[in-house]
């Protein structure tokens, strides 16, 4: 099986880092494939940096058909109907994964994400999903996304007390990790805190392989109905 | 991997039914254990049934407690919180997963279900869930559960029927089946309508592959704290 | 008229304690039985306790016919909608109770219940019964069921600050008692704190009286269908 | 005990039928008055009418404070939120009072009303009381509020005609009669439809009955607090 | 273009005050009449005030048809449903105008008040309008409104504390002013917070001038349609 | 008064239609200015073409920074949230613009739009922005967009009849017209059925007329925070 995972900012080295958290999650026999736009905005923190980072995202499904499932590895979810009008293969952003499990392992969830800036359209996300009613809290840690690449910054630290914060204000019961680019500190979290603590990347992946594996498919009515043969053409030109 | 089938009702036809389905699901090195409670309904239909599989249905799981992942494969999903707080190992309903599942392939989904009678324990686990937001509609099909295990009725002509319905009053872009034993119906469905259906059964299988996989646990703050040691004692006593 | 007052645990002082509550509140002429099924959890608290407790209850509203209405004296209102199919007479519980009074004498009310573990599952009756959007929060005292039983427990303290909490904090104009052996604190609070705080037995037991001296039966379509007689016959064999 | 019931239009003979079905409902004991308002609107039907007779409703009750609580006898539950104000005895609305009974003793229940210009106001109450979630429609069966006094309308036919079609089409297993006027026609329609059928009056007697049985007042904290002495008296000057 | 403004209170310091701020809003070309009814309450904070206000404002409305635009400005809307019964001119709420536009500048916003006997009235208005959504909370500055009227209260200083507290504590975006009488105190707190801060009557009266521009009538159909002829004449008889 | 409108697809004569509705709309002194980016979907009909017009449709604001307000010609509301980070002018879109107008003058409103491909986005929309409570259904009418330009299409006649049906089933009090194609039919399909129909590119012409005359800016905290200057300069290179 063939999993596609996008990272759309154009920064590699988180590129690199979510491939490895993706293929860490991932069952053997399983690949994956772990690409960035060439152009577009570093990070994505926002909706103008979603806006932008779209059109990237979108040419990168098309040019790469050969794969039984996608994954888009910013958290938030940036693209996914879009995406899934161009691709009958399961499309799954990681927000939405981690939302979903969360829901199955506990009442009520908090997230913990990067900027405020960005909180909004999580907030926006999980209502769309239907799953608002199961989060409790959008918590921003006020650690950019490129901080955490960062050695040395003391973005775990800031994470790590906003979810001690989560768990006693919010009477949260697990905690979901708002950007790609926490993947390898969900472990470390839930022990110190002793609840579930979520990636959405390893969610992603494994929403990816169940899928792909029961031979799913996105609907092609209605709203994911795919756009006509000559406008796919008009937009990405053969080349 | 180990996975604990449970069937809540006590129809043994009905267990051997859907643990093939599981089975067909399955990744190869998982195993599928398909069981029901001795004393029971002989079908769950609506609230009533519901309540009177619990005891049942709680001490099978109680009394298996190697494997490392329950499926609760009664589309009502019977007994799921409660089940949470006996272990923390991943319990997934087979109404739930249809409906996570749904919400990732499509933005509007129906459900057909067997009796009238079922139909607000099913609007009111949607509700619960969050994903009622997705859900067009819940349909009744009036095929009682254990006429599903009948060779002759008609079951799968009025399934049919109902689905037709549903794409063109509902809009419906997906279709959840709404009884464990309509697993084998799934494919055949969709082939016919032309959209996606989906099978409980399967999906459930598949996300206890994926939860077990990743190791996660359910949580044991707030609503799903295990109950004290000496009142599962009193409970459940030894032997 | 006689009505039929269960607590669903199998402690029999708090059986009493219930029953003296309900004959408080009970009019001239009205006739309280209070009873408890012999076997199933000493107290409920949560959704295991929950689920065990509802073979007994059921048991016992099915061996008791000769009453005008049933109240169910556990504020998580355990097994209300089985009960309805079981019986055309009223069945209230005392949660539910609770709640729709509170709705009808403030804009918004906050709950002060036991356990935290306690908290989801009343979230999720009002949720289901719509009433939530009138509750400001659902408060835990962390003050264990059978505490309440406990002469010399600072329970009653536990209780009274979390209701100061619920006015500043939450501009709760009214306040419920989360738990049936908060019955003889109400009327001592509500002085004490100069908003009302209502019990849910006292609450449900007129809430009987006035359904029943109505009339009322539930309804016998949909959802509360009653089980057909031959499922009712081999779940309760006679004797 | 006394109650109020007050009819907040000026239509003396709908005010003796509804002081009718009031006695009709009261225990031994009970003291219906049955009032209205001098002047004011005939009839109520609509955001309009109902503003023009909350004068009058408000003058009522704040010249009849002897009395141990209040039922506002119109459908639309005119001056509800300002009559709490007003008196902290209980004061209940006839549509109110009917849905949160119809919520207990059924899944889901349908509204039949008189005209299609009231049916967004009784929606807005729903949803304010929150039992919007509880109701599967609100229906008009074009029937004028004082066509209901005419001997020889077909009112009740066509009334009748709208409990069919809520059973056939909105599922809906109880029905709630719209319009005080409608009072008499319960129980012939629940038995020629098979299910429960509610009036508003008689369940807001028994209702106002178990609140006063309690010694329930309206909270005074938020927005229910009582207007100053001297606005009071600016408003309703002595005499 | 004339556009009648009504302050429903009969305050008329306080209506100078309103038709100053309307007036410095007003395009050139747009006439503004600012008047209050003769009867009534003297400010309107809560249910009571609001329902006796609602004759007063009618009639003001039926005695001025020779407008092009009506603004009803008390901030809790009072009488708009009934309003717009009784003309087909575009009727604007100022607290409606205020919450319509924050939620095109801001993701959330928190509304600041007078009194806490207000709330109430104020989200149920925002429930109804839909756009509860989109408000983080309404809080109450404790000032009451003809304080605002006096010269030496610290009136801007408790609504500048409270405005402090919705950046802090609830991430309000903008900041609507939530009383008829703080209409002047708008751009003055916006530049001390750093954010917008929004005045209901300057907003009505552009909305105003909006909707009279596109030549907008209210619907005539279902809950707006106007009372019968003989009924209005009854209610406002001639002279 | 300088409004720039932005039709967000690529086809000219479409975008001249939309100018010269917005011009029909204007104030005198306002100045419009019509235009559409040179790269992307010639139709937007659902999230693809939504998510592929967004570079050039931002790309256009950064680059006429001369205005005092933008509004965003489609229906989809395309790209508004990240429009708001570009700029603190306000900036409307004509889905949302016609949305909280037809609240303000109905209590129900239907949509009639062109292809069932763009409902659940619209659907999508009207829930972020509270709306859908006031929303009887979304409605395609099965014209495609640019139908709408061809003379000798029966467009209008299709339209028209899902208004028929939008008073007869939903109830709906006003009807929003769903394209901005179909800037042109509003008047006339209005006096054809008797109920106020609105097209949205009048609507936001007055909206931005009304929020730039009182100075409005969007709001520069949290969600809408701007880009950093360095992220903009990398995005949207000088040249």
């Amino acid at each position: 099986m063939k999993i596609l995972v996008i990272n759309p900012n154009t920064t590699a080295s988180m590129t690199d880092h979510i491939g490895k958290a993706a293929l860490s999650a991932a069952s053997p026999g399983t690949d994956i494939t772990a690409v960035n736009p060439v152009h577009g905005p570093r990070s994505i923190e926002g909706y103008f940096d979603e806006a932008m980072s779209l059109a990237g995202l979108l040419e990168t499904i098309h040019r790469n058909p050969d794969c039984d499932a996608v994954v888009i590895a910013c958290f938030d979810d940036t693209g996914l109907d879009a995406a899934r009008c161009l691709t009958d293969k399961p499309v799954i952003g990681i927000g939405e994964a981690a939302y979903h499990f969360a829901s199955m392992i506990s009442n009520k969830f908090s997230v913990v994400t990067t900027l405020a800036r960005s909180v909004p359209a999580l907030e926006h996300n999980l209502a769309r999903y239907g799953l608002i009613a199961r989060c409790a809290r959008v918590r921003s840690s006020e650690v950019a996304v490129l901080e955490l690449e960062q050695p040395g910054s003391n973005a775990r630290q800031k994470i790590s007390a906003e979810i001690g914060l989560a768990v006693a204000e919010d009477n949260a019961e697990a905690i979901v990790l708002g950007c790609a680019g926490m993947a390898g500190l969900a472990a470390d979290l839930a022990a110190e805190h002793g609840l579930p603590v979520l990636d959405g990347v390893t969610c992603a992946v494994k929403l990816a392989e169940a899928m792909a594996g029961l031979g799913m498919r996105t609907s092609r009515l209605g709203g994911y109905a795919p756009p006509p043969a000559e406008k796919l053409k008009h937009i990405f030109p053969a080349g």
